[in-house]
């Protein structure tokens, strides 16, 4: 089977179309680049892949080799089937977007993850009419038992990936999210290039 | 100020206009009814209240008192001011849809909290795209130190309450959730009215 190898570029988005039956692996290529990703049928773009309907039907916060993602229909489109980063993958964060970076005091343009997903949809000539939860990959987001959350710093390591097997024909969205502030990308605040291969 | 005091029928949804200093009151009548909750900008209703990015905010999977709800504008919507149902609102959980009862077994129709929201905006001659994802008062969806969720009884009693602050002009639309197959509403499967009152 032909095996396509792409870059997800620093602060930058990437869409690929997928087949039912071909697996998408994520690569975090440096070891510390949280990769926020989202998933859309291909035949019907308002059909998109939910944390909420995800979680409602796995019964976790984080999935795990062998979970499925549900779309807002609740029908299979990606299920986790090789993880090997340390499974701190955060169904609970939006995506950043320019009002988060006001927030955290930019002023002026931030690249920010809400505009990639966007932009990378539309150089396949797809938009959507809201901006999906994300899969925050590789984006470590500890939890308490009272339910307090955390920005913590990646488990992940240089190379480490997760791969995942489409359950329909879908449209596959990153962004290497550009939080430069937080330290979700390390402490060091520097984001980078991260790949990803459909095979 | 004025006060009005409205019902949210058994298995049916409900919406209203609040402005922006207003309060409202949530009543679990009956005492055991999971209210799925939603809130639009007035003025431009894509901006809504977004799970993903008031967890962002607050940094907890619960909010608690004075914790403020945000856009997806990332702009201060309601914020809670008064709870005396024991806190356990869900902010995880899909709102219930036709094909999450398919699943669950269920052949032909089944009231659901989506088609309530759009039905609810549509009495007030609003659309929105999408099914955000919904503020689940009253529902008690615990989590272990290692994110496995589950579906609980709910702690809240008969006549306890919620009081949120509109924080802008806002539409504010509510369910009364029909689920009665799993144990949300109480272990009788019984659904009941609510009711809401703004003042």
């Amino acid at each position: 089977m032909a095996t396509t190898h792409l870059t997800i570029p620093a602060r930058r988005g990437a869409a690929a179309r997928v087949a039912a039956g071909q697996r998408v692996k994520v690569i975090n290529t440096h070891g510390s680049q949280v990769v926020d990703t989202w998933a859309f049928n291909a035949r019907e773009v308002t059909e998109w892949m939910s944390m909420e309907a995800s979680r409602a039907w796995f019964l976790k916060l984080r999935a795990a080799v062998g979970d499925t993602f549900r779309t807002n229909q609740r029908r299979p489109i990606l299920t986790l089937v090789e993880d090997n980063s340390g499974g701190a993958h955060d169904t609970l964060m939006a995506a950043c977007d320019l009002p988060r970076y006001r927030l955290l005091g930019v002023e002026g343009h931030h690249d920010n993850c809400r505009d990639n997903l966007h932009a990378a949809l539309g150089a396949l000539g797809v938009t959507v009419p809201a901006t999906p939860s994300p899969l925050n990959l590789f984006m470590n987001i500890p939890w308490t038992p009272d339910g307090t959350l955390a920005w913590a710093e990646p488990v992940s390591t240089p190379g480490s990936y997760a791969v995942f097997r489409a359950e329909m024909d879908l449209i596959v969205a990153f962004s290497a999210c550009p939080q430069d502030i937080l330290p979700i990308n390390g402490r060091t605040g520097q984001t980078t290039e991260a790949h990803f291969v459909i095979e």
